[in-house]
């Protein structure tokens, strides 16, 4: 298997009694299986994953594999503080049928997080994991970075498939692809950087744009692919505007009202999260407009 | 109740299959009655909460509750990353029977982790808490910072019995002090800064250097209560490299080594976390020597 | 020579037409000498000497030394970030008849500037200048930390005779002091950690808030010789708001405007620094009201 | 004037008395005449500006400006703290014949760096400049960043003319480019994002890597200039490590060595920086060789 492509990193909607909307969900993913992602990432960082319980985690997971057909790639979130609890959400995750795990640095000790400490870790749950594992780096909410030489070392093991990197940091991106076998996806995370990780050979994203302008998303990688530089980058510039407000500026909650906004469901964030302002929401719905997102009123 | 006084924020320790070692927890804690300190937290950063499951937790706690008298005051922490899950855990550490908890601020979505979003995630906390809060800012982990402005509004609230805050930052320590009434506890979590933490008004402190050398941080804090700086400044300076080996430099895994050390059960810390290089144990062992900590040999 | 005491880091005023302002400056001095102050450093971070002129610079000592007696110390910044202009600089001041150079860490190739490379940087101007040379960090501006390791090395060169640290880090100050000999001053430069830098031994302080109201930090410093730490936490209390204020919060610009408040000369500051905004200036004015600092209205 | 094309910021070589070696300039000036350069700076980060006084700057410029023919574009240095410097060194440059001058951003009062200084500073700037204006920012040395906003707003100044950037933050380099008419140069000046610098839109380049490899560096930007990705991506990748070691690991010192290994002029740099060491000097020699850049041996 190879986990190039498009992903979609898709949040988690509550009900109004903050628990699990199942149904909302479960329609979420109905729509984006009606688009060109290659698949969808649950129980990410934009998944609220950290404000999960562990019965939360395995429903989300059993409603996506549910729609998810086996043509799409399911990837689940499973990262953990310990080893031994990382491994636990693994070994669940797969057994739920998913196609790979995306699995988050420890970062909680922060000084102790070492490269060595970052490779035995990921050994451990690659050897345990009956599917293959993705890396994931994201420093902007982790505070640690996993660095070019972890990295290599776990490039090597046959478990390891990739890597997503959430950060901005094109050099790194373009280190790590460079470092690795070229059947080691590295997947870039961010999307004001998506046209140049793509530049620097990243096969492919996990970006939340994804979720709200799919069609476009992939068309940009297209345009990349086929060389066509200047199309692409006018592309990406249209996208940055909206990209910028559901990532670095408004994160989930923004995301989830822009989810809200193109008529599918995003709802509250669970809290201590509180929605985005209304002056968010005027933003996002005015980017979305411009990319011509929104739904059609009757 | 007041929150005054010193604290030893104790490890958990595991068995050699990795699993809650009772025993030993109840152990240590019995030898720790046995000294000045005022109280113990348990589940703190040095307790390895993050690693740990819902039930380890319950039992520790437990444990804890059955070695420390009513006389002594029983802390556990209960912070996690959903205001849910942090009420929910605080519900049953209180009722397990602690005195008071000590609650981590949410941190993942750092962007969004704001004034606003801390005073909603406390108020609700400590609205549901049987027991008093205390708010617990540790921004060497969690890469972000409860600022002067959260804390004077969290100490109107009746049930918010005052902060520990991790960091060396004096001048927010004393600003701390300056914003908050003067029943509201104000404890230093960092043993390199402890004495002008005192200085500046602090009415005690949670110190992983108080496991280890209760006696002498106890008596330091007594020097500064009758305002004998020049005595004090002499125990800070002997105190501190001990200090410095088992917070920024080692951390957890040095601490628990030290713990082994003086003759307690430290025990090796959950992976991924790494016991701490033989050179970094030698340094420990010159340390506690120096400060007539370790254990008499037959 | 014994740097230590309390000292003022006056601000250079310039005229109408951005040229310096020789009477303004004088004046200033005239009063300030007529206070409790040990001294002052002139052509330090808050003298704007990155602003000023070789000939600017050789005016604005002159004026001082022709004000300063003797009987006061008069230091004078000579921080360059080539080895061969701050001992340009350092004679320069030292024919002019300063009593010390306060040496500001060079910084602008930060990767660059290690220990090594601070202690061969050091030793050359203490070797070179004709007058006692006192290290200067201030990692606020210069975004480099002259580390302990290098301030223990460079203390032993008879020619060092202490340090300034503008930052607030406490434990580091302590770390200072535990690691030079008892007659290397280590002068504290922030006011909001005045309290417990002294505290922790430091010999003296250079504070902006010095020129304001010289009586009461001087004050504080008598306390805490007198270890009457009650009284001076009171009296830390009173002037942490002001400290702020021409600190972090407002910089030259404020400092310059308080000292107009005051009745002194302090006008603009040399551009592209601006003055502070009316409600800085306003606040500024409370403060000042509230510690006495104003000039009586007639 | 298009200030766009590909430059070297060349260093200042000195002589084995610290003096400015003019000949060594000349000489390696001549040979980067005879490359695909479209221009040299003189007196940037790499030409130690801030180690050289106004005698030594102005005779860099005039023997750079003796050697440097109409055709090509010689940058000149001017950046100061103060606005009235920065002013003064505008215009010396410009008498000396400079086709533009490159403005480092002031820095040292970082809390006062606002956009509406920076603004201020850069338009009274270009407003006295006879020749047109590049800002320059530059982080990793200044520690202060020129936002977005701020060069928005500069870029409709009929003498700004564009920037030099030489962070490898990709997108905020891709907002300057989206944010700045398309005649505003935006030139990249960090060699591990090169690649992805020009994808999204930069229109030139001022790489230390330029000195050294002129030749691939301006065939890398011919590649993308004909959308030729994948070979650009090749080039990118082979050119990355001797980028890293003139860059972010090694600095100046490493770029004068390696200028010393090519058989060019490099020298020394000035103290208090030191020469590179000897297993730095090794890894610069392979991967020189690795780039058919060293001199062939008799």
């Amino acid at each position: 298997m190879r986990l190039s492509g498009l992903f979609a990193p898709i949040p988690t909607p509550f009900t109004e009694r903050d628990t699990l909307d199942e149904a909302g969900l479960a329609r979420n993913l109905a729509h984006w299986m009606a688009t060109p992602l290659d698949g969808v990432v649950v129980l990410g960082s934009n998944g609220e994953s950290v404000a999960l319980d562990d019965d939360e985690a395995d429903r989300a997971i059993a409603v996506s594999r549910s729609v998810v057909p086996s043509g799409r790639l399911l990837v689940a979130g499973t990262g953990r503080e310990s080893t031994r609890e990382a491994i636990q959400a693994t070994r669940r995750a797969a057994a739920a049928g998913v196609d790979a795990v995306l699995v988050r640095t420890p970062s909680f000790f922060k000084p102790q997080m070492t490269t060595e400490v970052f490779v035995r870790h990921y050994t451990a749950v690659a050897d345990a994991s009956p599917v293959p594992v993705l890396l994931y780096n994201v420093a902007m909410f982790t505070g640690v970075n996993l660095p070019p030489d972890a990295v290599e070392r776990l490039a090597t093991h046959p478990n390891v498939a990739g890597i997503k990197e959430s950060g901005g940091d094109v050099a790194q991106l373009a280190e790590f692809v460079a470092r690795t076998p070229p059947d080691f996806a590295v997947l870039a995370g961010s999307a004001s950087t998506f046209l140049p990780a793509l530049a620097v050979g990243c096969s492919g994203a996990v970006l939340a744009l994804a979720a709200l302008v799919p069609g476009l998303c992939s068309h940009l990688r297209s345009l990349m692919q086929g060389e066509r530089l200047e199309d692409a980058r006018s592309l990406q510039r249209r996208l940055a505007p909206l990209g910028r407000l559901v990532g670095a500026t408004g994160g989930v909650p923004a995301l989830k009202a822009a989810i809200d906004l193109i008529g599918l469901t995003g709802g509250r964030p669970r809290p201590p999260l509180l929605p985005p302002p209304p002056s968010l929401v005027d933003a996002l719905r005015v980017e979305l407009a411009a990319l011509g997102a929104l739904p059609v009123r009757a």
